[in-house]
């Protein structure tokens, strides 16, 4: 490609959209399905039951420390089909990119995203790119539509939270949205504080195949844990108590959400999951985290309480209750 | 809701992120899958060969005469699952939102969706929603994927056009394109030309009863039927002859892409499809086409030969020929 910034024409159809295709897009996302060059994927018979889930990605910036908008395209649809206990098995790849993108940094996006799809065995095999004039997006915006199979029988449910159940997540919160945020307002930090953005299919697989009956997982992205904790609450109409004590947040992390004034149980992450299990697969559980590189910080949180029903509670390390609520407002925008 | 206009805060995953989707989403979009509420859709078990695609759409005008970018979105996608064989099954749907959008256009494209939908018999079951501030994005972008079944066995393919087929096109060229581009340059018409933005799936499926053994289907969108012919001319490594004669053109049509400089050849549609098929199968196909809306006006354009092989050659009315090559540079942007 002689030019070295997306134009107009790559957006057309024609056979400036061919050469990006052949040339920039490819060469990253080799596979037979993909090749094809039809309209569609044919995918042929899947086996199980199929779970489907899209996310369209708008980040700024779209580089950040820990990862860029392609890893957290690839990695966000993956883990929202892990959500429901399926094995991520085919990603879409949706790209609008705004006039005068240089293609190195789309190069750059891609090799992310062939990374963390390489890394979750998940292969791209159908795609759109869209161009629009500058200054009608800003730069890239990714959507990624996944289809996951899972085993029948599976539990897993936002609803599903039960009185007394353990509540787990698998390490440090709010490093995603502050790694964000922190490089998007130029601020510089003395310590290396990057994004936990990963994909965490292979985590949920070895938990599944020794735990099948765990009854929620869900990731606290946008909104952070608070809002995702409330949304359980919610659906599966029990009480919810964490214990700020046990919260993981890192030194760094805190300190940064001090200059911001932001709340991490507000903030995003990228490579993080709760689940709620009966207590007595908790110790069953942590095992198996605490040997994977994405579990290695795993702890307990908080419990399901049966009261008050729909709310969160968090007992302070001060010894008193706070009412945790839902983000009210936008905290982060383009956080993801 | 009481504002009037979509905020950052419907974007943040929070509070109201959570309203947005309940009062204004959910009301268009009934479903028990989609409102499960869960990270992810699941689909159960799929008979049949799995099919998946996706487009983003970015048109401007979002309205336009015969449509609007919802039904862009739901069409697009059906059409390029029934362009494989593969009959719609599940939609997903990312919209990225500008701040600042009205909610009552929101509540427009919504509208159209779900009728789209309602036609094309598409479930929408997932989706997502982001919003970037005001100059970030331009009013309202959607991301569609779709997953499709099909039976076993078909011969659709893009590479599967022979010497001798016949190409059979459903209705009148370049009205989606025109009508885009007219409503953007704010073009007085003394006609009523619209889009033909419309589902296939219908039509593809009695079709494919009826005929099996189709060798090809595909819409010609971006680029127009000249870019999609020669795509198939190169996948196929064949050669094809079109007829300026018979090429189904209005005349209104015709007469803005003269004052447009345009070549309807390079012009979008978007419920239009190109059927290549052995001669003695063109009967059955026109009956089939004939006595459907969205196939009346169907007509044979033109053949498939040897040579000159990944060509395109048109048999103008002058009685000269004509090469047709794909689609260079960027003629009408953001058009679907």
């Amino acid at each position: 490609m002689k030019d070295d910034r997306i134009l107009l024409g790559h957006g057309s159809g024609g056979s400036l959209s061919h050469r990006l295709i052949r040339e920039i897009f490819y060469p990253f996302f080799q596979n037979p399905i993909l090749q094809k060059q039809d309209d569609s994927a044919v995918l042929g018979r899947l086996e199980g039951e199929v779970v489907f889930t899209t996310d369209s990605y708008v980040v700024e910036p779209i580089f950040f420390p820990g990862g860029d908008i392609g890893k957290l395209a690839v990695c966000g649809t993956v883990n929202d089909l892990a959500m429901l206990g399926a094995r991520a098995r085919f990603l879409s790849a949706g790209f609008i990119l705004e006039e005068g993108l240089p293609v190195g940094h789309l190069k750059m996006i891609l090799e992310s995203m062939r990374q963390a799809a390489a890394e979750a065995q998940v292969l791209i095999v159908t795609g759109d790119t869209k161009v629009v004039p500058h200054g009608a997006a800003d730069k890239i915006f990714i959507n990624t539509a996944g289809i996951g199979v899972r085993r029948p029988g599976l539990a897993l449910d936002g609803a599903n939270a039960r009185s007394g159940d353990a509540i787990i997540i698998n390490g440090n919160i709010a490093e995603h949205g502050i790694a964000v945020m922190a490089s998007r307002e130029g601020l510089e930090l003395n310590v290396s504080l990057c994004s936990d953005v990963a994909p965490l299919n292979m985590l949920v697989a070895e938990l599944l195949d020794r735990i099948p009956d765990i009854h929620v997982m869900r990731d606290p992205t946008r909104g952070g844990l608070a809002t995702t904790l409330n949304e359980i609450a919610d659906q599966s109409q029990v009480g919810i108590r964490i214990y700020e004590k046990d919260l993981p947040l890192v030194a760094e992390v805190r300190g940064v959400c001090e200059i911001l004034g932001l709340d991490p149980l507000y903030v995003a992450n990228e490579g993080k999951f709760l689940i709620f299990c009966r207590q007595q697969q908790v110790e069953d559980i942590l095992v198996v985290m605490h040997n994977h590189i994405y579990g290695k910080d795993a702890r307990v949180i908080g419990r399901v309480t049966d009261q008050p029903r729909g709310k969160v509670v968090m007992e302070t390390i001060l010894g008193g209750q706070r009412m945790i609520d839902m983000l009210t407002g936008e905290q982060l925008p383009r956080i993801c």
